[in-house]
């Protein structure tokens, strides 16, 4: 390829990355790019042009949104063959990938999943970017234990085929476990799915066909709105601002829309933190029994309260026949074991088992009868016990940094659990460039906008207290503090470069 | 409910599956089973009419196809509300689950997963029935060595989440071994799945949308099958039983029905235990990729080779562009972790990953790591030498009984590795019937019929030897030649009834 050359006007009111878009995009079109080329890395053309390497990574997602580039990991990222004229009249024979792929998901890919960039703790780097239990915090001593257990008890057995509605003692726990919260379930009516990010996609395709509709809380777990989105669902956000008006709202919506399913997180909702009170719970539950939909409750951070009253998950409620419940080990305990449930009622539960069979033929059985042993033997009531101390801890650290370093006109919330805290910033100081700036400063947090499945708001920023240390939490609010603080007087300030790995934002 | 009453003709010329069928309709359509109700368990049925279990299983599936009852697992059978006339005109609120289920995957259930009955060892059945590798062999010692080095060393790290693409050593490891079979693959080029399952589910969901053809061997895995269902695809099927014709019968199908994907299992089939020679493997890649189509390749039984030469993986053969590969370490080690992968060109294996964060966020670690361990420290090797002498001394003890016990008439394959062996039978004798006989006497075998997708033929049966000493190998086999011989001079003989618990046939 011809070198790429991109001139920048930083006096121009066009944004950088837009001009980067615009002259990579004439590069192509005039085919000084041509396809299959490489292009520049992140790193090597932000240094080049001396600008952030977000910024380039921001033209480069504009670009393969386009079509026009594509990126493979580990490789790099190329100019996209039929993203501009076809220079050779034989292409080579084979699939045409693009043109195979299914158009049913297309529309979960349409925006790329976000990432907040985070470098290894090693660099300094100070994150608030992702809800992550700390792995500082995992039982390993406990946990191999058990694992070391199972196998030589069970020997062979949890290495061979086992049921694909899961490890049954572990069904019967999960099903006695859901008891104590109120929820009526025998082990036969859980299934054992490889995370809850299997619940919801099992369930999903249970029931939902291209075009359906599908309620959800706006903004919302992205990780979920994928899932609908890949099965076709059309999809519409409930505001969940004015705690008063969800119920309302939810019935408009529903009313509206006449959706086959709606999906809640009625606790520390993510990202705003949020938990939803009994009134609002039971009026949800009842507006989906009254108008047959199903209500996927998504209760994700359960037994990460750290204080208050407890309430009654939705499935436990009156009406709570219409709701199928998901939940994890994930934040709570273990999140690379990929052990969650689902429970659902008899019809549905068998149809989640045969999908699950299409699917996956079962969830791994050997850490399935390890978790089993794990809690047997009374190491989560213990293990619970330790990070709730230990995450209290963060969040009242990172509440009481915020209130002495935030200036007046930033609000947040003050969750009585879960892993973060929702953070509002003044009309006119943008979260997007706060975060820009603060990851520039070594400080990575969640961008709000990125929740939203329609109408994103701008001002609002999702802070993860689970990963770091109270120290750390207060020399990162006090950063934050004070680029919030400079620019509701002065303006943005240059950022200076930081290399960074993208990671996943969940 | 009143109690149903069921009374059998055995001078009839209906069937008496048939029979039951029809009077549990008459029922359901009287009212004298109301909805909800519970029928007898299999057992109680059976017993009660003296017939086998596995008639009345027929016959409840049977009606449970017609959408007439439904079963629970672990609770048993129900006739479903509105497959006769309501009684009540208030039915309680909450969702009519059967009609929120999604349309799209209905095909996928429309027969129920076919499984062999099985009991347990204990009462001394002989299981020719699953493809499954023998627990007896697996390397407990040797696999709990290295979960433990694994959690020792690493601890946490393989704890925490982890790459949805997979742990990076295994997926380094696995395209190197793929290097060691001709398909050139990096570590990028390969994305780790929860058993091939996974593989085969992500590729179908990558590319078909409702409607789109694909071609399957016919017959063939009825997991993939229901894969390719549940997205609604159209099938067609290619016979395999003429070799020679294979690549002329591709063409054929390809021309008609323009497919976007085809699926193929080169080496060892199931069921059918062919292996696709050189010349119609190279025929099969060069379709694909003129025809630009996606030739899905399923290798599960790699390694299982026990003499003869080796074939390469048409993903290894010119215009292996085409083809995305799956395979697993089920059958050749552990089944239990459900660890497989698929490698795929760029383009598709982006989209791969994709959308293994939407289905599950990736397939546990641990095991992964494990496997890593097991395979760094050569025990896959070893293992690979130790199976492969006790599944080939088992499959000669078959192919040695068979040729002593079965009559003229009868032939079957000669399969140079893999799990199992297909069996013809003569004219007139039905496979189903020879396998409802030999379960009678607790011999307990794969009906041939199960496997097609169309035309669906008669007279086979899938023995599979690897679950199986050579001993019980040869009684087995003796029973059914028994069988075989008596009904191809006598006809049939009545049936012992006989308690099983039943498995998948996968």
């Amino acid at each position: 390829m011809s070198p790429l050359s991109i001139t920048l006007d930083r006096e121009s009111r066009v944004p950088v990355y837009r001009q980067i878009v615009d002259q990579i995009r004439d590069a192509l079109a005039t085919g000084s790019i041509g396809p299959d080329d490489r292009l520049p890395t992140l790193r090597a053309l932000a240094g080049r042009l001396g600008v952030n390497r977000l910024t380039v990574a921001r033209a480069y997602d504009h670009l393969s949104e386009e079509g026009l580039i594509a990126s493979h990991i580990g490789r790099g990222t190329f100019a996209v063959r039929g993203g501009q004229p076809e220079r050779s009249l034989h292409p080579p024979p084979g699939p045409a990938w693009e043109s195979l792929f299914a158009r049913t998901p297309e529309r979960a890919f349409e925006r790329p999943f976000p990432s907040a960039a985070m470098t290894s703790a090693g660099e300094g780097t100070i994150s608030f970017a992702s809800l992550y239990p700390d792995p500082d915090l995992f039982p390993v001593k406990e946990f191999r234990d058990c694992v070391d257990q199972v196998l030589g008890r069970q020997g062979a057995a949890v290495l061979a085929y086992g049921p694909p509605s899961g490890y049954p003692p572990l069904r019967e726990m999960v099903a006695k476990m859901l008891g104590e919260r109120g929820i009526e379930a025998s082990a036969e009516d859980v299934l054992i799915t490889s995370g809850s990010q299997q619940a919801i996609d099992l369930v999903a395709r249970a029931l939902l066909d291209p075009g359906d509709s599908v309620v959800v809380e706006n903004p919302t777990f992205l990780g979920a709105v994928q899932v609908f989105q890949s099965l076709g669902a059309r999809l519409a956000g409930v505001p969940v601002d004015e705690p008063d008006r969800l119920v309302e709202h939810l019935e408009q919506a529903a009313a509206r829309r006449n959706p086959k399913l709606a999906y809640f997180m009625p606790s520390f909702q993510n990202p705003t933190s949020r938990t939803i009170d009994l009134e609002a719970r039971r009026g949800l539950v009842s507006i989906a029994a009254g108008r047959r939909f199903v209500l996927l409750e998504d209760d994700f951070a359960a037994d990460l309260r750290y204080e208050g009253t407890d309430l009654p998950p939705l499935k436990a409620l009156p009406g709570g026949g219409s709701v199928v419940y998901v939940s994890t080990f994930a934040k709570k305990l273990l999140p690379g074991l990929r052990v969650g449930w689902v429970v659902a009622p008899p019809r549905l539960i068998d149809r989640l088992i045969s999908l699950k069979k299409i699917t996956d033929y079962g969830t791994s059985l050997l850490p399935q009868a390890a978790l089993h042993e794990f809690c047997r033997r009374g190491n989560l009531d213990h293990h619970l016990k330790k990070v709730s101390a230990a995450y209290r801890s963060r969040r009242d650290s990172m509440l009481d940094a915020m209130e002495r370093e935030f200036p007046d006109g930033v609000s947040w919330t003050r969750p009585e659990g879960g892993l973060s805290i929702w953070v509002t910033l003044p009309d006119g100081v943008s979260a997007d460039e706060v975060a820009g700036e603060a990851e520039s400063r070594s400080v990575v947090v969640g961008r709000g906008d990125l929740f939203y499945v329609e109408s994103p708001r701008r001002e609002n920023l999702r802070l993860a207290y689970s990963m770091t240390s109270p120290a750390i939490i207060r020399k990162g609010i006090a950063v934050l503090g004070e680029i919030i603080r400079r620019r509701m007087t002065e303006g943005p300030i240059p950022r200076r470069e930081k290399r960074a790995e993208p990671m996943p934002l969940i």
